[in-house]
């Protein structure tokens, strides 16, 4: 694997899913696979559990870990090609990327969108020249439309704890004071219409996701009729696609509640975290028995094990 | 060992010193204990000699380490329970140290007082939580009320540095600009109180510390009278614990200068670091033989390293 | 060796570039001469190459790596003997740089000039009280003046890739929108006086560095003159040098432009990077063939691995 930035880069996500729980097993089974390799994480956005989970990860396969938060130690980048740099940025990203690639032998970089301009967040830009430049394998760690290890380890989590072959998962919106990126929504839904499950989305008018990634979905404004007999809720905020970027007031009535869960199949409820407590979800689910939101970030670790160990066997 | 907060969770505090500088001569005799062991070290404010000393300590040990400087990074965590979290914090203090169990063995945590309400500050609060939802083995790394493996280090020094069995001790306030915790003097106080040692707290009226952590030491306002025949001076600031975190004018006279130290018995003169030269120490001490504040800087090593060698070995 | 501070420091460049070049070809021949010995990397400025490079050396010859971005953390360090620290400073560079001295076997150090006061910068002032305070040895990450091991790993770049015996090396100044340091230049130009090379520094009036740095070199106003059958052209801007760090409007047209190349040897084009596009450097340049600032950042690792070992080696 040189690229885990989607869906679209995994041929088969099941056999992924249950090499990450295999790895879940036996943490150490592949320590010189990472001997004398190193990962460098960069970060242009702060992070807490991909930073974590990838480290350790990376660590569990025996690799050096290199961290950079460029976002704050004051290294602006340009992005526009033919950028006469006379302003704030210091270093183009084809040179900061291919710099990087000299010292790394994988290398994570988140970068979130601006929601500002939707053409520009969905061309992937900042991403894609990282890619483009690096030279080197390259792992998201959520660009401004994809957070693929959370979704792969989503998807973990719900092979794990599934009581039958074929779940019911509803990604539900979530009420928020801040407009959100649609990057957990968009891969949460590319994954999990390509999974073994019932797929629905529930979220209230004018969130309605690109169809890009949640083609082959059942959605619907209906959040009760959604969760009826859920197997996994999967808790989300996220802004408007169209107008982009954009938060409606109202819909508080679309938080998780114990009341809601009572016509779900004692669902469990899943979030990527952080998670805005009492607001996109209520004390009594995230302290009561069917929340697996800190299962879930466990999980985070086998998945980017298992993409890291695909990269350094080149497989 | 699961908890390493005050004095309270040690024994032997003279067994944990001898282990300690057992470990100064032989570093690396147990580096087989932290194979596949992580440590995160999460800072809510600054740390040099803290996240140094510990992280060398655990790579003694042969753990990886992560380091998150969680109050430069943006993450903003949110206390209170019951909380709507429509505001500025972006997650709860629950998920956040029960994610950070997930991807750590032992977790070190440093958190100051606001030094506004010692209600809120004495309790401990974010220390507490940080223990009660990581479900893993913590390290204090200074906490609102105790700096625990600064005075286990500042014990070893006396260990190693004393020249009789039962030297003569003070603790002496020393003047600032601001104000400052109580945390390193209460702290060393406890351990002191504890220790083969003759111990004596000397500061000017309207400083006296909480009676929780001087009980059974001597106490004064006479700073000459107690440093008389000392063999240890242990030099810090501290603001009043009544009324709370408030610094009266004056005292500038209680700066330690040789003309002190003669009626002292060639007393070693200790601080914690950082120090603000002659303002709380003259430079003709920190520059003289008499000063062994960087001797006791490198003690912090051993400190760390008997208590994340006993939270290894589960003892 | 126990100090990497300037070129002086080596008494021979060119066996030392050819250890890092050997070290390219077997990066972990020397595993065993890090283990349980720590790097410090201390940076008062940002940095992203001689982090990223300097950490992985390190890791190659199996030390572990600490960094510390003191500027960003809040840690402001006094510098001034004698000062009575009621100010703004928390700590004294006096027992900073001593305390780490305590927790690592060797320290990195990087501290910029701060462009005003050229006595104070071209005193090497912080630079050399680290070395002085903190008892182990030290290595350069740039300081006022310098930046050894950049210079270093422009050596073993010409030595590379260069297809003759004594080729013919231009420095040659380029516009820039900010008063930059000397030390690139000064460096550049005290190992290049000593290397086996015809070493021509080409600047617009006004900028001349320091004789110190540049006794032995040809030195000349005109950039064509100096371009004529070039090997290799380092581009760089500086400030001047008197009046110190000063900027004089105009020499845009000092832009190096594959018009420019025509007259050279096919020269090959260094440069320090980060490097402004179509300031300092016209994207035709930095995208065409002639450009190896990539490959030149890349030969930072073993600059600073061979530097590194040598330490170690005691050597």
């Amino acid at each position: 694997m040189k690229l885990f930035s989607s869906v679209h880069d995994v041929t088969d996500i099941n056999a992924l899913a249950k090499e990450a729980l295999e790895l879940k097993r036996n943490p150490y089974s592949h320590t010189h696979l990472g001997k004398n390799k190193t990962l460098a994480l960069v970060f242009m956005n702060p992070s807490l559990r991909t930073r974590m989970s990838t480290q350790k990860a990376a660590m569990n396969l025996g690799m050096n870990v290199m961290v950079l938060n460029i976002d704050k130690e004051g290294w602006a980048l340009e992005l526009k090609d033919g950028a006469v740099m006379n302003g704030t940025t210091v270093e183009h990203i084809r040179e900061a990327a291919a710099v990087m690639g000299e010292y790394a032998d994988i290398i994570g970089v988140r970068s979130f969108p601006g929601l500002k301009d939707r053409e520009l967040d969905y061309s992937e830009d900042i991403f894609n020249k990282f890619v483009k430049y690096c030279g080197v394998p390259v792992v998201s760690l959520e660009s401004a439309t994809r957070h693929p290890l959370q979704s792969l380890a989503d998807l973990v989590t719900i092979e794990e704890l599934k009581t039958k072959a074929y779940p019911k998962v509803v990604l539900t919106w979530a009420p928020h004071v801040k407009a959100l990126p649609q990057a957990v929504p968009n891969s949460f839904a590319e994954w999990m219409c390509r999974a073994d499950a019932d797929f629905i989305i529930a979220h209230p008018e004018g969130y309605a996701l690109s169809t890009e990634f949640t083609r082959g979905a059942a959605i619907t404004h209906n959040q009760e009729a959604a969760l009826a007999d859920a197997d996994f809720i999967y808790v989300k905020n996220w802004s408007a696609y169209e107008p982009y970027g954009k938060v409606m007031p109202g819909n508080e009535d679309w938080m998780l509640t114990n009341e809601k869960l009572r016509a779900t199949n004692n669902a469990k409820v899943m979030h990527c975290l952080p998670v805005r407590r009492n607001l996109e979800l209520s004390d009594e689910i995230l302290d009561g028995p069917n929340a697996v939101v800190v299962h879930e970030a466990g999980n985070r670790v086998w998945a980017a094990q298992a993409v890291l160990k695909r990269m350094l066997e080149g497989s």
